[in-house]
């Protein structure tokens, strides 16, 4: 009877430490694939892809555009594919107009050609706590799950730990026409 | 750790069906107060006032502009004072400018000094499942939480019938400035 | 060949002083009926209607939510039945998610059955210049050049002085789908 | 006293024919330096460099993500270095959160580091006119031109051919904040 399709239940949020171990990947990272492999088919990610991911985002976050707000956010997407696009946010005099970080880095994917997703990862500044996506941005990564499937999203702090999500579990009962 | 401050787990959806009761209750309700009563301190409503509120929505979704998707969205919110002001969806050729029913009802009630709400209610015309908001409009109201308290969403189908949710159900761990 | 359907010259601005003799009018204005004359019939406005528009658009801007700009906006929409609807800013957040004082105000016109507008009068605090929409605010606004044809933008200062200029002129070449 | 710094006159479109010469000139252009040269100080380009940004434009387009409108837009910025950035318009179930081409493309070159432009395409299917920019994306283009100067909008048909005018000339009298 409900939109919903089923109950849905937040879990403990997951916090991995991946610091300063995560530096030392990085140019490991360089020669690792991306790309699906068998153990991924269910759309799971090593820690490693997340790691990098997560790194890109907050690596994006320099290029934000907020002389507004002052607010610096990134995101990094990870296609299907094993491709990574980037993001930050861009301000406007007329607040209105805004693009948050998270849809410059979708956006950018899907003017590629890709709208198949594995993950989206979102960096701030802030250290005291995970900034997750607004609503907007919420309904705009919804949009993709037809092709993608329920994909997980990424909240990382300063120190690049993080907590994840499902796009389900952060916009239960999506509006969605048809 | 989390932004989210609990975890949430969204219940069962509880459907009242108040279909052609209501319309036997219209002319009463012309005599009930809406406004607070002591029982309503803790925000919760009477199951007529409910049923009032949706049916409004039901008629404020007639004056939709909605050339472009033909798609008729309603809302009514409730202030805490017991004003009802009502909205529908307004778009646009270009379509980033739409605004919906949701975001216009809450913008009519804050542009005359309310900014205090008890729930909003949502109508559309489809009678399948129970459409709920945009996630940009759940952000919009999620704004006003700050001031009114986690308030109701009722979401309604063209028989009046309604499920309900909190907007912390609709929004978890919402996207905030401090 | 070109979508601009004739070459658009923006005159020099025509400025009024209307200050202080239009408190002495508000009075007055309480009994002078708005609704169009036939003096009226090509939209042109008498400046004692005009005044109360600016009038308006300014008490409106006392109730703008705009905790992250600080930016104090109103409007006020005459239709072309001659009523009066007012708006403010409301901001968000998430900055995108901001609605504008002119579309607040013509959301509310739209909203209650009112599409024909005879003219829009925006205010802002600001002194130094006649501060015009923003490109969305035109675009929005533009929508309802099917119904209205071109009406007039007053734009005003807090002194109540304002500067006219056609939808038209301010937003020339307007997109629209067909 | 007026906003507007000067009186602006939208001069006759100049309507290039650029169609077949530019697929030959195609294979050319990869060997061609697209960056600023200095007779391009002064922010004029050559009508090769235009016939490619156009081409891009159109080529764009083909990516867009339109299911709910069937409109598709394309668009290519120039940056001051000679980069071009593609976008497309990318729709949402909730309108409010389609973004257009031109803010694809923009955005993309934000976010990687770009803000100063010399130029923008547009492409669309239309080929009974010259679509111009929404509003909103005129509001967008213009918060750049602090850094860019009064860029150029190349508005086009499937023929490639285009109109052209400087975002002052479509934006007269932007908005903008101090």
């Amino acid at each position: 009877m409900c939109l919903c399709r089923r109950d849905i239940q937040i879990k403990k949020c997951r916090v991995f430490y991946i610091g300063t171990l995560s530096f030392g990947l990085d140019s490991v990272l360089g020669l690792l694939p991306l790309s699906p492999r068998s153990s991924e088919k269910n759309k799971t990610m090593t820690d490693v892809n997340v790691a990098e991911l997560v790194r890109q985002s907050h690596e994006a976050k320099q290029k934000a555009y907020c002389p507004y707000s002052n607010f610096q956010v990134g995101a990094a997407v990870l296609t299907e594919e094993g491709t990574i696009f980037t993001g930050c946010n861009i301000e406007n005099s007329s607040y209105s107009l805004t693009i948050c970080a998270e849809r410059t880095a979708v956006a950018k994917a899907v003017s590629e050609g890709y709208t198949k997703f594995k993950a989206i990862a979102v960096a701030t500044n802030v250290s005291e706590k995970y900034m997750s996506p607004c609503g907007a941005c919420r309904q705009f990564l919804s949009e993709f799950t037809k092709d993608s499937g329920d994909y997980d999203i990424y909240m990382s702090k300063p120190d690049l730990t993080y907590d994840k999500k499902k796009i389900s579990e952060l916009l239960p009962c999506a509006f969605s026409l048809n």
